[in-house]
């Protein structure tokens, strides 16, 4: 169960991007440290300027309310149609992978990474 | 009547998202536990990459306030114009119906599960 | 003057949507009922698939600061330049008119619809 | 220096709209009452229908940090390619002026104008 | 590590905007003022009209969890495909470089600048 919001810290605010193309097809973001709360806001996905023109699909998977790991794919860009998307702010909590699921890309994937320090007493 | 913020547990967020196509063009989202409090926040819908370049509609039947579940058109797709729009957390509250109204897709809408769970004492 | 926050239950939120077509070119929404409190939150418009391929207008009028009731257009879209656009929540306070200023649609507002109830000892 | 938020009313909200074009380039909007704090949250911008088949370039004037009044361009809109944009709530505080940069409109800006009262006490 | 919120006056929000082109190509945002926390949230980004037809790139440098500094692609934009996209609120804390990785521009970034003052006993 996730924590109290009373035993956490201020969310402290990162940068948070990741690159997909034809090499690297997935970027697993995991928590590694038991003391923190995190998660991602995306905020924008785009092209790269040297992308083909083909559609370019990405998705994103992780856990949903049954436990489950599921693929949902977040976005479909094509660099003659639509090169760019705002996602507003689509707050998504590790662990989670985003993938390149159709075309060579690059896609680059921009938001914020939001962590909060777990209170010492919380942790006896 | 919905609960009083304060008998609620903190929301838990989850990954939501759903696919629409020829085959399966509805997929509803039923609250099948009275112990927990459910709301879906939208935050994008693309076309699957393989789609025909038609205009694909996708609508949601949910309750309004007068008490009516009604049909309400969300976002008009197609590959050559549109193949994404952010809906930027479009909240909605289960029972809801995501529907393909024309197109044969496949249509992905992807977004938030927030589930909060009723404190016992509420309940007696 | 709009009622101190304290003395409203928790906002409820419903499902709205609304669509202007050549032979129902507006569409008003009136608060009817004195001991609520209410608000729109528009989030996207979108084309019907078998709209003309025309610019689409649609105006929204409502009041402003001054008191004054004003028209003030809202989105313009196209089947083949833009058939959706995301409104990313736009609130308004009814009563207020959604207008099809041009084209001959249809096309489809939806959102959520707010409502708080006064309490009673406000009312005395 | 802006009020305390606990000597401001709860913020009231109304439309906003304004409209440029070739014989109305420009639309400020003054705060002419020292009673009141005032705040603009702009939604969407988009072309009339009429509007040349031009690029369109809106640009906002107002303080910065440093106490200066800079131009900022906003959104570059063009009738066969994006005649619309959502700008998801973009808030800015008057005194603020509103410019056609290019093209001759007409172009519409929507939102919305909150105002707060500040208490008496406050005042002396 | 940031201050708590507490200790924090109400943030001023300013207008925040810059310009990439050939000729400069760059945009840093540096805090030279220990007294504040300050924080940007990019709005929009547009073209000029006067634009070349070609993939313009922005990228934004900035420190990411563990430390480092990392580049991060937020748009793609062509002016006959994209001209404009909302960024609905991309909260960034400075130091933070805005950088035109490809195109000659003119590319301009529109959003508001958060500036709170540190409370004076909390300096001691």
């Amino acid at each position: 169960m996730e924590d109290d919001i009373s035993n956490l810290s201020r969310p402290q605010m990162y940068l948070f991007g990741c690159t997909l193309k034809s090499d690297k097809r997935e970027f697993r973001v995991d928590v590694d440290d038991d003391d923190t709360e995190q998660q991602l806001s995306l905020k924008a996905v785009c092209l790269g300027a040297e992308a083909e023109d083909k559609f370019h699909m990405v998705e994103v998977e992780g856990l949903t309310y049954d436990g489950k790991s599921t693929k949902v794919p977040l976005v479909a860009l094509k660099p003659s149609v639509m090169p760019s998307m705002t996602l507003g702010g689509f707050e998504i909590t590790p662990p989670v992978t985003f993938r390149l699921q159709s075309g060579s890309g690059p896609v680059h994937i921009s938001g914020q990474h939001f962590v909060s320090v777990k209170d010492s007493d919380d942790e006896e």
